[in-house]
């Protein structure tokens, strides 16, 4: 599998660490109906997959380090409840930002990869925000800013799509997946959010 | 205000019986922030709602007849618990689905706007869902298949867009645009099933 580096901090894909999801390959296979997932969109992944490989750590830089820390109630997420910054929390988490591309790119959607979106979401949310670097700041991002967020990763993707020789209709067709991928992939990110609600009053 | 028909069955925008949202103007300010949206795609929007005008009817007709209709995860929300077509309620909500092209494209994102986003969502929530057309149906629509079918309205939106004599630029910088209002509208969607989830274990 490709990795952004041989060592990343916290990311623990497919090992015994990652507790085996709620959600059933049943219905991952129904959502992926629902967003009108197909053959061809896997591929055009695998193909943004090549594409996107040398370029991981520019685009996780846009997404950090221009855009979210321009917008003062993204930032606070990686700092500190006094609004300090937490530099290795942001390298080791933007490490795994790195390879949540490529893994959205190439892993196969199986067992193991639904298994680990709901870590992913888990990770957001107050049971299990801050854990994986031990660090202090906010307890939970709410998910209405990652709902919302999905449209800045899908927007910023493309000029990264395009970088390279493909079509005008092969760049369409990846970001296309893309678009479909992430989609589904915040449908599953819903469920410890609306999980967690039933105890908790913050949306 | 440009409506698809004089009158449209339980289309209730602006008047005094839509709640008022629990999601404040500031709350929905950063929202649009989060979503990166900006002057330049309401003005997207608008043109998107010219060029889309004419063509809401063909356009939900794709989304229910051809795609909803095919999936019968998603068909069984417009029919009855033993599976019969509702044909008046699939006709009603048709053309406030029509309708709601024209509000993303059209109206301004103010207070009455953002109280009809949660009454949209109650009305796919076990609190509202069948009341508003009085029929008998599956008493709620997943959250997560509301997620996931975002993809296919986006991805089914564009060759609407592009089918009038606007320039490739505009087209993209339409669908952009009309990609951003859908997730900062899901994201408002999240609250009352946030909410709900509260008293209740569905997903």
């Amino acid at each position: 599998m490709k990795k952004i580096a041989d060592e990343i901090p916290g990311y623990t894909y497919g090992t015994a660490a990652v507790a085996k999801s709620p959600v059933s390959l049943e219905e991952l296979e129904s959502l992926r109906v629902s967003v009108g997932f197909t053959a061809e969109d896997e591929q055009f992944l695998r193909m943004a997959g090549e594409v996107l490989a040398d370029q991981t750590k520019q685009i996780v830089e846009e997404w950090r380090g221009r855009i979210i820390a321009g917008i003062p109630h993204l930032a606070r997420h990686s700092q500190t409840p006094e609004g300090d910054p937490i530099p290795f929390y942001l390298a080791q988490s933007n490490m795994r930002f790195e390879q949540w591309i490529l893994d959205t790119c190439l892993r196969p959607y199986d067992q193991d990869w639904l298994d680990y979106q709901q870590e992913i979401a888990l990770r957001h949310t107050r049971l299990k925000k801050n854990r994986t670097d031990g660090v202090r700041s906010t307890p939970q991002v709410p998910f209405r800013d990652i709902a919302a967020f999905i449209a800045v990763l899908n927007d910023s993707i493309r000029p990264y799509l395009a970088s390279k020789s493909n079509t005008a209709e092969d760049v369409e067709g990846m970001h296309r997946a893309w678009r479909k991928s992430l989609q589904l992939q915040l449908a599953l990110w819903a469920r410890p959010y609306l999980d967690l609600a039933k105890s908790s009053s913050e949306w």
